[in-house]
C-alpha cells in the first residue's frame, strides 16, 4: 500500500470510520456503503470514497466496503495495528479523564503511565495507574518504546517538558495548554485549546439573536 | 459593523487573536501588526489580515492594530462582550476540568451551573460550583440565561439531554460525547472526541518509521 503524506484533515477522520467499522464488526455486518458510512458520519460518500482511495483500492463498486477487511487496513494506515503506548504529563482533572477513559473503553491505545510533578498527587491511583514523578518519563518512555505523549499540564512548564519528550524520542504530542510549542519539523503537534473551543460557539449565539431581532 | 455567516474557520482563530490582544494589552503594547500576530500564533499576515478583514476595517496600513480597539470589537463580534453564562452537563473528571478552570482563568466566560444525574456526586463542589441534579437544568438555564452548554456525559445520554436542552432555549452546544447529535438547523453542534483525536496521531509516528527505514 502506498503511503502518502496525507493532509491531516483525512488523517482525523480516519478513526471516525474506525470506530463505525468496529460498532459493525460487533454486529457481525459484513458490507457497507459509503452512502452508509455517510449517514453515519455527516461527511458526504464522496468524500468518504475519496479519503480512503488515498491510501488505494479498499471497495468494490456497487457494492460497498468489507468491514473486517477495512478496519484492519485502517488499523495498519492509522498505525495503530501494534500495541501503541502513549503517556499522560499532567494528572489533573484533564490528565486523569484520560488515565480512567484508558481502561473503559479506549480501544487500540494503552496509556502506559501519568506523571505530575506535585507531590500532592505522585502515588495517586487512576484505575491500574499510578501517578509518577516526572523524573521517571526517560524509563518509562524506553521501556514502553512510547511515541506519543499526551500533555495536560499548565502553559508555563510545557516547553521544558516537550524538550525532554523530543530527546526521549517523542515523535507526537497532544497539547492541551494555550501555547505555542517549539518542535523540531519531526514532531507533529496536535493542540486543543478548550477555551477558545468553548469561546468561538458563543459567536453562534449571537448571530443567531441578530437574525430573530430582523 | 456588517456581520455575515463566518466561516468556522476563521470564528475559531478570533479568540486565539483575543488571548494574544489580552496578554499584549496587560503588557500595556499599544500597537500590534499582523506580522507580530502571525509570529505569535503561527499563521500567516495575509491569512490574519484577511480573517479580521472579514469583520470590518480594523487596521492602520503600515501601522497595525490598536490592541484594545482590536480587543473590544473581537468582543464583540464573537459576542463576548456581555456576561456569558455556560452549563457543565455530566462532572466526570472532563466537566470538573472545566468547572475547575472557570475560576483559575477562563477569560469572558461563566459557568453558572454543573449537572449530573448520579447521587454520588450530586452535592459535590468544584470550586465556587455545587454539583445538582439534571432536573434543576431548566431553572438554571432560564435564570441565567444561558444558550450555551458543554456536554461531557456518556454517548447514550446524550440526545435527550440535548433535546431537553433545546427545548429550553440552547443553541449552541460543545459536545465530548462520541456520538452523532441531532439538532434543529439552527443549533450549533461543536463535537470534539478526544479518542479521534489521539488516535490521528499514532499516524505520524508510523509516517516517521517509515522514513527512516527508507
Amino acid at each position: 500500500m502506498p503511503r502518502r503524506n496525507a493532509p491531516f484533515s483525512i488523517i482525523r477522520r480516519l478513526p471516525i470510520y474506525l470506530r463505525i467499522l468496529d460498532n459493525l464488526i460487533k454486529k457481525d455486518v459484513d458490507i457497507i456503503s459509503s452512502r452508509t458510512l455517510s449517514s453515519r458520519t455527516g461527511f458526504t460518500a464522496e468524500q468518504i470514497r475519496k479519503d480512503l482511495a488515498y491510501f488505494g483500492a479498499f471497495g468494490t463498486r456497487g457494492t460497498g466496503y468489507n468491514t473486517v477487511y477495512l478496519r484492519d487496513k485502517l488499523l495498519k494506515i492509522i498505525g495503530l495495528d501494534k500495541t501503541n503506548n502513549t503517556v499522560v504529563i499532567g494528572s489533573g482533572h484533564l490528565g486523569t479523564a484520560f488515565g480512567r477513559y484508558n481502561v473503559v473503553k479506549n480501544p487500540y491505545i494503552r496509556i502506559v503511565g501519568m506523571f505530575d510533578i506535585s507531590n500532592e498527587v505522585i502515588g495517586n491511583r487512576v484505575e491500574e495507574l499510578t501517578v509518577e514523578h516526572i523524573d521517571r518519563l526517560p524509563e518509562v518512555i524506553e521501556e514502553y518504546n512510547v511515541k506519543v505523549a499526551i500533555l495536560t499540564i499548565p502553559s508555563a512548564q510545557t516547553q521544558p517538558v516537550v524538550n525532554q519528550l523530543v530527546k526521549l524520542g517523542v515523535t507526537a504530542i497532544l497539547n492541551f495548554a494555550p501555547t505555542k510549542l517549539n518542535v523540531p519539523e519531526h514532531v507533529h503537534v496536535h493542540n486543543i485549546d478548550l477555551t477558545i473551543e468553548l469561546q468561538s460557539l458563543f459567536y453562534y449565539t449571537v448571530l443567531l439573536e441578530e437574525k430573530d431581532s430582523v
